[in-house]
C-alpha cells in the first residue's frame, strides 16, 4: 500500500495544497465519484467518468485528463483494494458566485479503506425527517452541495441502524443517504427517478441495465409493503433490506431470492463483488 | 494593508493549509458571513455572529472563538476598509456523510477588496431562469452549498447587468443571487419572506428594524408593478433598482425618495456606508 492517501493538482500540475479560495470549499461548487477499487483497478470507471463528464456539462466545470485520474489512481491504489475517490471543483475564485473564467479547477484523488462487510441477513434501515429538495437543475449528478445528506445522516448514531431512507419535500421516496432504493411490487422492480431530485448512482445504472425496472414515483407506503427492498451503491454493490422500522423481510422469500440471484450476477460483472472479496 | 490576505485554524491553532479531506470540500459542510469593514473595523459583527451561531446551532457545528475571529480580522484588515470573509467548516472527516465526533472545524479568514461602487442611477437586474429549491432546514442560512446561486449567477456575463433575480421553483420571488429584495406597494414595503429558500441577511435585517416592513409571498408581477425595488446586502448597503427587463423607475419618484431616505439612515447607522465611503 502507498504511504500516501491523496494527491492535488490545479491545471493539470501537482500542488501540496488546497487554495483557501476554492470554490469547493466556498461554494460546493464541485462533483466527485467514490469508485470501488479491485487490485489497483477500477472496473466500473468508464460509468463513473460517464456521469462525471455529464455533471461537468451541467455545471460547465472543465474535466480533468482522464489518462491523469487514471495514473493517479494507480499510483494510490499500488495494486490494492479500497475506495478511490475524486473530486472535481471550480477552483479558486474571487469573492462572489460569478464563475472565473476560465476556470483553473481543482482536481483531488484520494484513496480510503474498504467498508465493513454488509450485515447479514441484510440492512437495518429508517426513514430520516429531512426530506431533500426538489432541484431539476442538480438532480442526479454526484454535486458536492450535500448538507442534505450530511443532515439525514446525523439523525441517527445507533450503529444498530444502517441506512436512512430519505423523501421529498412531497413525500415521494428518492433513495439513501448514500445508496439507491429498489423495491419489488406486483413482480416487478421499481426505483425513483432522479430527474428532481436523488443521485444517478453508478450501481443503480448497472442495476437498470441488468433487470427489467420501472422508474417511477414511490410512497411510503410503496416501500413499507414491498414484497423485497435492496439498496445499492457503487462501493458497497446490493445490499438486501432486511427490517425498515416494524416492517421485516424474511431471507427465504421468492423476492429475497431475486436479490441473492442480482448480487451472483455482479459479482460475475464486477469482480470487487465477488463473495469472496466481500 | 497587510500582506496576507487569508488565514486558516483548526481547532483554535493556526495551520498552513485546509485538509484535502475537510467536508467543506466536499460536501459544503460549512457556513459564512461577508462583513463590510471600516477602517479596520466590523460595525455589523454582533448582527452577522448572531445568525452565523444560528446556523452552526442548526448544523450542529461547533462555533469558533469569537475573539480569535476578531483578532484574525484586526491583523487581517490592519486599520483599512474592505471585505472580511469567515468561512467555517466542519473540518476534515473520514468519507461518508456521518458527521466526525467530535468535529474539529476549520475556520477560513480573508480579507477582499471593496466591490466598485453602485451604478447611478440605479441597478439594471434581470429574472434568472434557474429556480431555488425549496428546504426549510437551510433556509435563511448562509451555508456552503450555493450551486444554484453559481448557476444562476452564470447564466449572464453583460456587465452591464448587475444582479440577477430569482424565483423559487413555485414561482415565488426569493431575492437575487447575493442580495435581498424590497419592494415599495400600496404604500408598504414588502419583502419575501426567508422560511423556505433564501438568505436572512444582515442588512435586510437592519432594514427590517429600520422600516415598516411586511414580511410575505411576492410573484414576479408584484415586482415588476412595484412603485420602487431595492436591492440591499452587507457589503454594498442599499441598492436602487433602476431597471428590471423592460421595467424603468424612474429617480425623481416618491417611492425612490424613500429609498434615498433610508440609504441616509444606513450611512447614519454604519460608516462605511457613509456617501463618501461609497
Amino acid at each position: 500500500m502507498s504511504g500516501r492517501t491523496a494527491v492535488i493538482y490545479q491545471a493539470g500540475e501537482r500542488v501540496v495544497a488546497v487554495d483557501p479560495a476554492d470554490r469547493g470549499l466556498a461554494y460546493g461548487d464541485g462533483l466527485f465519484e467514490t469508485m470501488r477499487a479491485h487490485r489497483g483497478e477500477l472496473p466500473w470507471w468508464d460509468a463513473h467518468w460517464a456521469r462525471l463528464a455529464l455533471g461537468a456539462a451541467r455545471l460547465n466545470l472543465p474535466l480533468p485528463d482522464p489518462e491523469q485520474v487514471l495514473d493517479g489512481a494507480r499510483m494510490l491504489l499500488d495494486g490494492d483494494d479500497g475506495v478511490f475517490k475524486l473530486l472535481l471543483t471550480r477552483g479558486a475564485g474571487g469573492r462572489g458566485y460569478a464563475p472565473p473564467t476560465p476556470a483553473v479547477p481543482t482536481l483531488v484523488l484520494s484513496r480510503h479503506p474498504l467498508p465493513p462487510p454488509a450485515p447479514e441477513p441484510g440492512l437495518n434501515v429508517r426513514w430520516c425527517e429531512i426530506r431533500l429538495s426538489l432541484q431539476p437543475r442538480l438532480a442526479g449528478l454526484k454535486h458536492c452541495n450535500r448538507l442534505e445528506q450530511v443532515l439525514a445522516r446525523a439523525e441517527w448514531s445507533d450503529p444498530g441502524v444502517h441506512e436512512g431512507l430519505l423523501r421529498s419535500v412531497e413525500g415521494d421516496a428518492v433513495g439513501a443517504t448514500a445508496a439507491n432504493l429498489f423495491v419489488l411490487r406486483e413482480g416487478r422492480w421499481r426505483t425513483p427517478a432522479v430527474d428532481r431530485c436523488g443521485v444517478a448512482g453508478v450501481c443503480r445504472g448497472w442495476v437498470l441495465d441488468a433487470l427489467d425496472v420501472l422508474e417511477t414515483r414511490l410512497d411510503v407506503t410503496d416501500v413499507e409493503t414491498a414484497d423485497a427492498v435492496f439498496l445499492c451503491n457503487a462501493v458497497r454493490g446490493i445490499l438486501p433490506v432486511a427490517r425498515l422500522g416494524t416492517r421485516h423481510w424474511a431471507d427465504a422469500t421468492p423476492g429475497h431470492r431475486q436479490v441473492t440471484d442480482l448480487q451472483a450476477r455482479l459479482a460475475a460483472a464486477h469482480p470487487a463483488f465477488a463473495m469472496e472479496n466481500l
